[in-house]
């Protein structure tokens, strides 16, 4: 199963990728987690030690010159757009707690050019784990979805858009899902993250009446509280696990839902 | 004057550059205000009418193909990198209660290549409304501040980080800090936002040691509740604007503040 979570910048994307990931591991499932989201930190949230240390993958120079046959920041040359990546996943990824991480990393934007051997190299990795991969892959993205691309898009079984209570991410959510239509991606559900009331719960639901929803997570300080004092804040709210209990079932196959309830 | 504005996705970026332009407006400065966020939404955070009706410069597409000499979505060909663009801001910038206001627009980073002319425009844009303009120039940006560029950067007067208390953000201020002086912009200070208590705030200044702080914004319940009953949030919470009219005496260069004191 291909999971990928998008969503404006701070809607708590990616605490919903990390508790996912996790709840997946401990029902037996292989996760392959990616951090796509260069204003994130997945390993930090799902308490990987030292993830400081972690080198993203855009900031393996050798390895994208290697793989692209082009210097990093080297301007109108020539590269391969589909460079070699199918080795990557087991070299490049780190692993704790049962969760397979790759962290993919900024690219940049440029002073004077295009970066484009690394936005190649990116492209085609996330294709390839998307496409190839035999486990769950939740995918932790910005809400730029463009670069998914067409063929990457048919791989994601559901793209999950978190909002909060506030106009910015409905707006956020309705241009996720025109660019996801542009894809081809189809299978778009809505998480509501943050909800301090039941008046909170009625905007998100009256603000977006076409999408489905999956579940809707509270605000809980606690999650703020264990975030500041340094404790894994994957483990500090049980009201927030348990309803994202209810999100990893509502996203598991039909078939295996009624297994379950045999 | 030139004020940047940065910092992880949800901060409150956008509510800051919209407080700080009205302040600059009411005290008598021409203010362009430069919505180089894709991920933001300036245009309704300062109450414009109609704000889906803008558009943003990275979608027009004519324009971009007439400045850069090859049309958007074009892979491997040659295009200007210094586009013509100093009559762009009054052609293309729209007015209300007093602020002119630009919106730079996503960058789509494509699927299958790079987007490399509506790169090439705004950058050349940006640089030419931060070196060029006599105004107070207020930059609503994403955290990858790498494209202001080295020239562009010089412009700025002073880089401001918005971090909220949370882990990630302060991550992301440490982050645009090192980018920041990659490129040499030095003038950076912080402004602490969505605080709740003192031990919040306290937690901020103990991860930012090294840290200039313009000030600390409240949270505002007020603020949400304005946004979901789409009333202008600028107009909101007396408390947030007060602060950040300290925010902006603090922004003022020495000489006028001793005038001011007189």
């Amino acid at each position: 199963m291909k999971i990928a979570i998008s969503g404006k910048g701070g809607v708590g994307k990616t605490l919903l990728a990390a508790l996912l990931s996790k709840i997946f591991v401990e029902s037996g499932y292989s996760v392959l987690a990616i951090d796509a989201d260069p204003d994130a930190n997945l390993a930090a949230t799902l308490g990987f030690p030292n993830p400081e240390k972690i080198t993203p993958i855009s900031e393996m120079k050798a390895l994208i010159e290697e793989r692209t046959g082009v210097q990093s920041g080297q301007v109108g040359s020539f590269f391969k757009l589909n460079p070699k990546v199918d080795d990557l996943p087991e070299k490049y990824s780190v692993r704790y707690d049962g969760i397979k991480l790759m962290v993919m990393g900024r690219v940049k934007k440029g002073g004077s050019g295009c970066y484009c051997p690394e936005n190649a190299m990116l492209q085609t990795l996330l294709a390839h784990l998307l496409v190839a991969r035999n486990e769950v892959v939740i995918l932790d993205m910005e809400a730029g979805i463009e670069h998914l691309g067409r063929g990457t898009a048919k791989a994601v079984d559901k793209l999950i858009v978190v909002v909060e209570p506030g106009r910015r991410s409905i707006e956020t959510a309705y241009a996720i899902n025109k660019l996801a239509q542009d894809i081809g991606l189809s299978n778009i559900a809505v998480v509501g993250n943050k909800l301090r009331s039941q008046s909170e719960k009625e905007f998100l639901i009256s603000s977006l009446p076409d999408f489905e929803f999956l579940g809707f997570i509270p605000y809980d300080q606690a999650i703020v509280d264990a975030d500041l004092a340094n404790v894994p804040v994957v483990d500090s709210s049980q009201q927030v696990i348990n309803e994202v209990r209810n999100i990893y079932q509502a996203l598991l196959p039909a078939q295996v839902q009624a297994e379950q309830t045999k």
